[in-house]
Parts: C-alpha cells; sequence; structure tokens
C-alpha cells in the first residue's frame, strides 16, 4: 500500500473536530476502501491549550492556516473555517498553488470564488472537493458531477436550509407564530442568535448557486439570485395552504427556462403529494429532474457535525482513490456565461391572500383585475373569521382573508394585477403572494 | 483531449437502445465532463437487419456477444444481454479477462458471481461498474462505493422493486385485490407475463444481495436471504394498516445485528411519516442508516429504458475520467465472509391477523398464548364486519377478524405463540403475520 495520505485540518470546530474523530475511528475501513491510509499529521485552530479530547501534540500545529497551506507536509488541506474571505480564501488559494488538494464545507467562498478557486485547482493539478457545502451529509455534488452526467438537467430545486425547513414544519405542527418558532430553534441550537442568513434566504441562496452551476453548466452566478425569506409566512398561510392540499416550504430553485435560467430562493407551495413536502424539521432534500433518468430525490442530514464530517471524509476518500474530477464537473474554460432568466417572466400558479374590505363590488374588483391582466383563477376562498372570533354583524369595515389560487400565469401579470387591486382601495394591507411549484 | 473511449454494447433491447441513444444525444456534455470523448463502436445483437431507427453499419457488427467481448476494439464492453449464466456471464468475464472494463444492469449476474467476476477485474486490471443493476436510475451503488466510506452502516433498506411497489400502492387507493392489481400492472407493461419473479420477492433480493456485500463489507450471499413475496397480502391488511398508521411495502432489509447480518425481503409495516412510506407506484427507494451520516434515503426511477442509461452512461463516463473503484467497494480479498443472523432471532413488532370464533373463552386462549411466549401486545383491534355485511345474530361459528400489534419480540416467540394459537382451535384459518419496520 502506498504511504498514507497526510491531511491537515484548518479549523477545529464541530465539524473539524468530528473529521479528526472519523478518520481516526475508521481508519481501517477508509484504508481498504481507498487503497490508501489517511491520516490526520497537520492542525490549525486559534488555541492549542484548549481541551479537544484527543492528543495534537503529535501533529503539526498551526496557529495561522495561510501558514498551515504553505508550510505544512500535507497532502490535502481541509478547510473547515468558514467565510468568502480572510483565511479561509487565503489558505484555500496558498494550499491550491501548491498543488495540494483541498477538501472545504465552505459554501459562501465556494459560492463567491468558485470558478477562480476552479481555475486555480486546474492550473495547479489539484483537486478541489466540497460534498459538505451543499447540503451537508446528502451525495448531491458528487451525484451531479458524476451520476447525472449523461442528463440535460431541466432543474434542480430543494430544501436547502434546515433551520426554515425546522421553523416551517413547527409553525404548522403547533399552529404557533414564526417569531415563537425562531425563539425556540435558537434555544435548541438550530439557529443562529443572528438567524437573518437563513430565514433571509442567503444561506439557501449560496448553496443554490453552486448547484446552478453543477447542473446547469454554467459559471457560478451567486449574486444573480431571487431571494424571499420565510419572515413574512403567517399561520394564516400555513393553514390556507394545509386547507388548499399544499404545503409551504423554503424552495432554492434553479430552472431553464426559455430566457435563461431562473434561479430562485422563496417559500413555496408544494403539492402535500410531493416527497419534497414530507421533509420535516431540520432535515434537507434535493431533487433533480433530468431528461433521462427523469427526477431523483436525495434525502439526509443538511447540517451537524458528525453528518458534514461524513461529506468531507467522503472527499477525501475520494482523493485518496485517486479519484479527480473537475471542480465544477468539467474544466472552468467549458463553463458557459450564466444568463438569467427575470423573475419577471416566471411563470408558475400563485397563492394571493388579501385582505378585503367586505363592501359591495369589493369582489367584482379584485376579479376585474385579475381578469384585465390575464389571469384565470383556479380557487377562491373567502375566510371569514372563525365563529368564535366573528364580528358581532356585518361590518364593511372589517377586512376579511380571502386566498386567490391561479392558474399558471407570469410574475408580471400578477404584479401588475396586484397593483390595480391595490389602486382600488378594496384591500386594507399589502397582499400575500406564495409562488406554486409544479412537482410530480 | 486523448482518443475516444470506444464502446461495446452487447444486448439492443429497450435499455441497449436507450444507451446508444444517449451517447449520441450527449456526446458533447459527456466529453467535457469526462475529459474525453466516448463512441459506441460495436454492438451485438440477434438480428442486424431489425429497424432499430440509427445506422448500424458504421459499427463492427457481432452476433455473438461473447465474440465481441473477445475481438472487438473497444475499451469497454457494456452488458444488457441479462441472466447469470450463458452468454451474459461468459461474454462479461472474456471481457475482464481481456483487462477490457465492464459496465452491466445484470443484478443477477452480479448477485451470483459478483465476488468472482470482481477478482477477474482485479486480476487484470479492469472496472466492473454496474450502477443501474441496483434501483435504476438511483445512484446508490457509487453511494456506498464512495460517499459512505467514512461510515460504519448499521442498516440498508428499501423499495426494490417498482411492480410490487404499484401493485401495493393501487390495492392501497383503489382497495382493489391483489389479483385484479397484478393483471393491470402487467396490461400497462409495469409487470411480467410470469410476474412470480417480482411479487415472490426474489428480484429484490438480487438487489438487496449487493447493497448487502457494498454495505457491510462482506462477500455476496445470494442464496442467504429470508424471503416473503406479496401475494398473500390482502385489502384487509392494507385498510387495518392504514388504520393503525401503517402503509405496507416490499421491502429489502440489510441490517447488522448481534449475531451476524440479516438479509430478509419480506412486506413490510412501515409508519405512515416515514419517508419510504410515502414512495408510491413505480418508484424505488434506498435508505442507508451510517454512524456519522444518519440517515439518508435516495428516491427515483427503479427501472425503465432512459432511467436505467443514465446509470450505465454515469459508469461509462467515471471510467472515461479514470475514477477506478473497487468492484465492491474495496479489494475482494479484503471482503469479510457473510455471517448470517439467524432469521428467529430477528427482533421487531408484529402486525398479526386472525380470523378467531367468536366462542366464549377464544379470546382468552390468544392472550393467554402471547403472554406465555413473553410477548407484550401494544393494540388489539376486533373488526366486527362492516354494518352492511354483519351475520344477522351472534354467532360462534363465524370467525371475526382480530388484529394484534406487539411490542418488540423475536421472530421465535411469535411462531411459538401462533403455533399454540392454531393448536387451540380458535382460529380459522392460518394467521397473517407482517413484520413492522423501526424507522425513524
Amino acid at each position: 500500500m502506498a504511504e498514507a495520505l497526510k491531511v491537515g485540518v484548518a479549523g477545529l470546530g464541530t465539524v473539524g473536530m468530528s473529521v479528526v474523530q472519523l478518520l481516526a475511528k475508521h481508519a481501517a475501513q477508509i484504508a481498504r476502501k481507498s487503497g490508501r491510509a489517511v491520516a490526520v499529521t497537520a492542525v490549525s485552530a486559534r488555541d492549542r491549550g484548549k481541551d479537544r479530547g484527543f492528543d495534537v501534540s503529535t501533529l503539526e500545529w498551526f496557529s495561522d492556516p495561510v501558514e498551515m497551506a504553505e508550510k505544512a507536509q500535507i497532502d490535502i488541506f481541509v478547510e473547515l473555517i468558514g467565510g468568502d474571505s480572510g483565511p479561509a480564501k487565503d489558505s484555500v488559494r496558498a494550499a491550491l498553488k501548491r498543488g495540494v488538494h483541498v477538501v472545504t464545507a465552505n459554501k459562501a467562498l465556494l459560492a463567491r470564488h468558485g470558478v477562480d478557486l476552479a481555475v486555480l485547482a486546474e492550473d495547479n493539478n489539484a483537486c478541489l472537493n466540497y460534498e459538505a457545502a451543499v447540503a451537508g451529509g446528502i451525495p448531491i455534488v458528487k451525484t451531479l458531477r458524476e451520476s447525472m452526467s449523461g442528463n440535460d438537467i431541466s432543474r434542480v430545486y430543494g430544501i436547502l436550509n434546515g433551520t426554515c425547513n425546522y421553523i416551517l414544519t413547527r409553525m404548522e405542527a403547533e399552529g404557533i407564530g414564526f417569531e415563537e418558532c425562531l425563539a425556540e430553534a435558537q434555544r435548541l441550537g438550530y439557529a443562529e442568535a443572528d438567524p437573518t442568513f437563513d430565514v433571509e434566504g442567503n444561506d439557501t441562496a449560496h448553496k443554490l448557486a453552486i448547484l446552478t452551476s453543477l447542473a446547469f453548466g454554467t459559471k457560478i452566478a451567486d449574486d444573480d439570485i431571487y431571494m424571499e425569506g420565510i419572515t413574512s409566512i403567517s399561520t394564516a398561510d400555513i393553514q390556507a395552504a394545509d386547507e388548499l392540499g399544499f404545503r409551504i416550504k423554503l424552495l432554492g430553485v434553479a430552472q431553464r427556462t426559455e430566457t435563461g435560467i431562473e434561479q430562485r430562493v422563496h417559500p413555496t407551495m408544494v403539492p402535500k403529494t410531493s416527497a419534497i413536502a414530507r421533509i420535516d424539521g431540520v432535515l434537507n432534500a434535493v431533487a433533480v429532474d433530468g431528461d433521462f433518468v427523469g427526477e431523483i430525490v436525495l434525502v439526509g442530514p443538511g447540517a451537524g457535525g458528525n453528518a458534514t464530517a461524513s461529506s468531507v471524509v467522503a472527499d477525501i476518500a475520494d482523493i485518496a482513490r485517486g479519484d479527480e474530477t473537475p471542480v465544477l464537473g468539467m474544466p472552468a474554460a467549458d463553463l458557459k456565461e450564466y444568463r438569467r432568466a427575470r423573475m419577471r417572466m416566471h411563470e408558475g400558479g400563485y397563492y394571493i391572500r388579501l385582505s378585503v374590505y367586505d363592501r359591495p363590488g369589493a369582489f367584482a374588483e379584485i376579479a376585474r383585475s385579475m381578469g384585465d391582466a390575464g389571469i384565470s383563477l383556479e380557487s377562491i376562498v373567502q375566510k371569514r373569521h372563525s365563529a368564535d372570533e366573528a364580528p358581532a354583524k356585518y361590518d364593511a369595515e372589517v377586512p376579511q382573508p380571502v386566498i386567490l389560487i391561479t392558474y399558471e400565469t407570469t410574475e408580471v401579470a400578477i404584479k401588475e394585477a396586484l397593483e390595480a387591486i391595490m389602486s382600488k382601495g378594496v384591500v386594507a394591507e399589502q397582499p400575500q403572494l406564495i409562488r406554486i411549484e409544479k412537482l410530480n
């Protein structure tokens, strides 16, 4: 058997510690499967003295990850620092420049600098693997880079953020509001103290940008993503969705259209019968539609130290085995420019929740505005206040919720119709708009 | 770019035709992704004159696949003939002996001769890839061989036969019996004229034997599989399952236990809330439980020419890219002997449907027999005939269905209890027994 492959791990947080433990625990199996032993020989973290439950004294220690990337006697540099700049970026670049392979879980870095890093990796005959950067333990990067080679992909979509999915699942199960669920997610460690990045969709967008490039062979376009978070979702929406046969999920969707590729992150109505609708709690799921294979769906843990470590180690084992896959599935020079499909051209069905003043003619105004914009309605549900909170008598000034489900139309038509409705003074507040995703 | 990789396709049925078409249609993409063009240069089928919609005259033609494997100027031999002996086996062996890589969709061949073929492939530095042999378009072989390298796997299970899943799904949705569903599946082309191999579980067992080896690093033991088909499942069982919060699926399960590895194929009660319960129709799904990753589930089409071709071409693209993975995930010499866990030691919950004579003391006999065998009951449901078919008055000689759900116990205890119950003459027919699978 060849000499052991030497691994340097930069960042000894939850994931870094799991990687070190996994490589030790399953060393024999990994060697059998890869044809080569793999050993951690160098580490980098801030505090050398911290008790980590294993002996760092036998390892080469670097307080500066960039120095480790530049100088350590290693074959693979594992970047688990995080962030799309600073030491994460600098150390990854330094390693690749030396021809040292890189394995990373850093979605922000890949989304921001993936193409540049791919070029750098190619120029130096180094691998850059990042299975853990998208959907944690789910092997979606490998599936797209390798298993789908024979397919023209029309759409890739998924639940890519466990925090949001946990919140939406709890809101539905318990009938409680967003703020309360968020607080609980924070208490349980499923949400950060500052949850903005998760609940506003940025985290999903980073992962989607990587998936889009892999699925469509285009350059990564992480700043060209339509993004809406889940903060506006109310229990009223979740309840209405349930009654209409839907569930609400925060999806990242990349889809080929006639005018280009849509990249969008937004709360989405998915039919209860779809596979994606059944993904609850912190789980992630990714679906890929290929012209030959049809649709395949991968489900699993999207985060957590051990699940993420599983993907990091699979990336290491691939390198140990000698499997060298182009960073973005093909040589960087072959990646096409990303051509954005304008969101206003998006086609689909829509869920609209209006708060309507119950005046004579109000319904007619709404129906006319939709008709004028060329929109057909699949259903209209007027939701009276429930019995115990019903107004004592008819009061035109107490707005009533009205739910509209449209047939397939365009974003521009919907916006036009809603503007018309707003201008007529028949609705009490900004309408809620949730896109319906067409699924099998 | 290197010279084109030459592919010979043996067998031009549905899958073979799809492979030829796919390689032509997506030639440019496959070359970009693999770093090497891939071209079909030789084919073998029975009838050269048959119109296949493409020109075979430019290709090297062999009426004998073994001759093609022995003589054609090819880098990869694609075996799509089928069967675990005869020309399929002979041609695969002939190709490997020459050091020609082999890609096959042949589950029977792998299940029967996988270890021998792995040795032959290793001895001749050839790859043997077979993604399409298990669960069609789902990349489960790659996931187990590569993505799970860093995990100790405790269980792999799945819905591996689309015909059975179609029948069970229809029985539940329409409330119709097995025979009627089978006839419809045959009419729609989802079931063979002779469906024995599917509905008795053999097809699932072949696939399970391969998964077991990949998951546990053991030699393939395809004749050491406990097997029960779906022919005994009645609408009464499906309805009772529904009322108790379960669905019935034909699962293949391989599970590590204290006494060895269980391999079993049988109808299984799965909680409605589980991911596997939602897999309907001809879809397949495979779940893997790893100590680091947790559970991942892959869902997709398990059959069909195009989906199968997608996996065949992914295998070809891997070889084109230079990715050489050991046939069974590690060198054949490192595979451990399969140690069978006795089915009588199987532990789990059970669903039991009895047809009980409604005599005084009958219930007490049943309860005592279960208690004597050390079995605790989670629920007992006596299912009176529905109102419109109720007997006019109490009649001890008209048997009534009684459903028992047990807490976790052993197969041997259940068998002992059922024998005791049978011996007391309180039940009118052979009890129905369906195992409950513990799922997340």
